[in-house]
């Protein structure tokens, strides 16, 4: 099967808290877990951990490296294999630097949101496209969601995932399976 | 939107460890969290947490007791509608009979693996199904998987998920989310 070109990034900062508030939010374990595993099943080439707190990398490289080159490693080879899809970097400039293809190609960026934004990018054009060779790079927000600092710098986002309800409070680690389902299943 | 009348259950015991051996495992929080939320996004009646443990069960309704009555539900009333569709019971035989329709009638009882079964029921005709009325439970194992044991209580078991690759080890989170998406999604 054709190689899908595309990255998904799980940002941290800048994200809202509750109140509205630009913050950055702590990594969490299962995060990096579910979404290397996803990522793998749906043949995503790289899983980015963005966080500027040189704590939280730390954090991140230290999941990783037990899972790597730690009793994970032997324990469970399946999850090895997942998380040597993670990369971290510290901002979306730097996220937007390493996405960049061979020869130097921006991939088109796609936003999720919660709620309905004007640049909609249709699940299925996605899909096409994507299929067709181009490069996607897809961002998810942490905590309350992405910043409109961060949909300043997208091309599109995808619309809210639907349910046959109006609740739409999906965990990070839903709303990316999903995603990638819908786009890369088969 | 007419009711979907499925409800969804994450089966603790009897689940196989690493080494085949049946075992009880033990709850996670952020998977009652992700259950509920991607249950109540797609209409799902209940959420069953399955596992006959006295600490376990206490467990789940502290979890759901913060959400419902203590600090969680008016932190987060989005989290309270969620969590409030949880159910909590000791074994797959409680769950069959806690799950039967207004007039006993038992559900079609799907199981869901990670390798392909003989009984498999196709994803749209599940849909199909509930779409004309009839009742379902989605059966989901933990740890490394259902045992046998429930495999033979079961009408027919989903195919396995498959993404582009030959790797398919998701974390039940994800596919809980990506089963409801394929399933219930609009």
């Amino acid at each position: 099967m054709r190689e899908a070109k595309v990255d998904i990034a799980l940002i941290h900062y800048p994200v809202y808290n509750k109140n509205h508030d630009v913050i950055g939010s702590a990594v969490t374990n299962l995060d990096l877990h579910d979404l290397a595993r996803a990522g793998k099943t749906y043949g995503v080439r790289h899983v980015y951990v963005v966080t500027p707190f040189a704590d939280q990398q730390k954090l991140v490289q230290e999941i990783v490296g037990h899972w790597q080159d730690g009793y994970g490693a032997t324990y469970n080879p399946d999850r090895k294999e997942a998380l040597a899809i993670i990369r971290i970097c510290a901002d979306v400039d730097e996220l937007l630097e390493l996405t960049k293809g061979e020869n130097g190609e921006k991939p088109t960026v796609v936003a999720t949101c919660a709620t309905p934004k004007a640049d909609t990018i249709p699940f299925g054009d996605a899909k096409t496209r994507i299929l067709a060779g181009e490069q996607f790079l897809f961002l998810f927000g942490t905590a309350w969601g992405l910043t409109e600092e961060v949909f300043e710098v997208v091309d599109g986002t995808f619309p809210p995932i639907k349910g046959r309800t109006a609740y739409n409070h999906l965990s990070v680690r839903s709303a990316v399976s999903i995603i990638l389902d819908r786009i890369l299943g088969v």
